[in-house]
């Protein structure tokens, strides 16, 4: 099994809810984190926060392409309008690296989410297509931001779906997972499978709002 | 909660795994079923088979239309290949009745299974199409037909996502799941959201490849 607490995570889009929350959890289990943000006087504020919270020394905030070349490995947790924009502006700095899309790309309206079509079929595709040079996968779509902050709660009790096409990159991303207490990384499938699993969010978030609920999912029978 | 022992459930699909499967396991809850197939003979081989299996002498096999004319609720679990045709074949004595499409559109390749492109957007959209004065859900995607026919199998241990615009017939589609012991059914989102959750079947089917095992969900917090 791989030692993530060797591995340095960059996380770009770590001012939100979602690579904070992993932020957090990740810095407490130990692990190197780096927030890249379009201001490194963003990236620092939110990295004294993480600090803060999760009571560790190591967390920096650095602009974008210095978060990504510090990192062995980088979560991409972007709002889909500044995806494309923000992977083409680190592409150099990502070559041989593990990159894990967490984007979701979605549509609201009066009835609600919905999944938005894709040019390339996925933002984890769309990934693997503008960085041919790094190790894309695609994980962490479907865990509640708000039980990854609250950290009184000590089990998130949830699997995560990790993608790809390449067996060590997705190995990687599951040991990342289970760093994370009660949470478990669970191979998903091929990243060409990688749409249904950002989609699924949009049900996620109708669930939560019917039952008022933060729900995730568990892979039963693994 | 819908008393769905007094509902005659029809099964289109159910000589197929999938459809023979939650056919037997209604069967046993106690709920009339009724298989429909091209053959009244074929139809009614299989329900024999249930009646054996499931210890129950309430299970008949009819001709497609027969069987949905004898039915207050559907199940369409036919091979994608089949869909629009068996639909269109049935529409006038579906008009008014609860259908529950569970039809997963998956291609295979060399690489293993992928969701394949629908022009509706999904298998359950196209029959809302087709079926306009149906009230149309979509349910059951992710049931190992596996465990559904081994009745050593005393608790499912799975739950049902159930996608609709119609509470009232999604309503009753989760007690349909709820009938069947360790089943639950979890209301997942509006029809328009369903292509993701039949394509999901493509990314438990690669998850029961690498690790051998029968795959469902579970959703948390809920």
């Amino acid at each position: 099994m791989t030692d993530v607490t060797e591995l340095t995570v960059g996380v770009f889009g770590g001012t939100g809810p979602q690579g904070r929350g992993l932020a957090l959890r990740w810095a407490r289990a130990g692990i190197e984190v780096v927030l890249g943000s379009r201001s490194a006087e963003r990236g620092e504020a939110t990295a004294a926060e993480v600090r803060e919270q999760a009571g560790v020394e190591r967390c920096r905030g650095l602009e974008n392409a210095a978060a990504a070349a510090a990192a062995d490995v980088v979560l991409v947790a972007v709002p889909w309008e500044g995806h494309a924009a923000l992977l083409e502006s680190v592409r150099d700095q990502l070559v041989g690296k593990i990159v894990i899309d967490c984007v979701n790309p979605l549509g609201f309206d009066k009835q609600g989410p919905y999944a938005l079509p894709v040019e390339e079929g996925s933002a984890a595709q769309q990934a693997e297509k503008l960085l041919p040079e790094s190790r894309v996968t695609a994980a962490f779509h479907h865990v509640s931001a708000v039980h990854l902050t609250d950290l009184s709660m000590t089990s998130m009790g949830t699997d995560v779906l990790v993608l790809g096409d390449d067996r060590e990159a997705t190995d990687v991303v599951r040991a990342l997972a289970d760093a994370i207490p009660g949470m478990r990384g669970v191979y998903g499938g091929r990243l060409r499978n990688a749409h249904q699993v950002e989609a699924f969010t949009a049900n996620l978030i109708a669930i939560n709002r019917r039952y008022k609920a933060h729900a995730g999912i568990r892979v039963t029978d693994v």
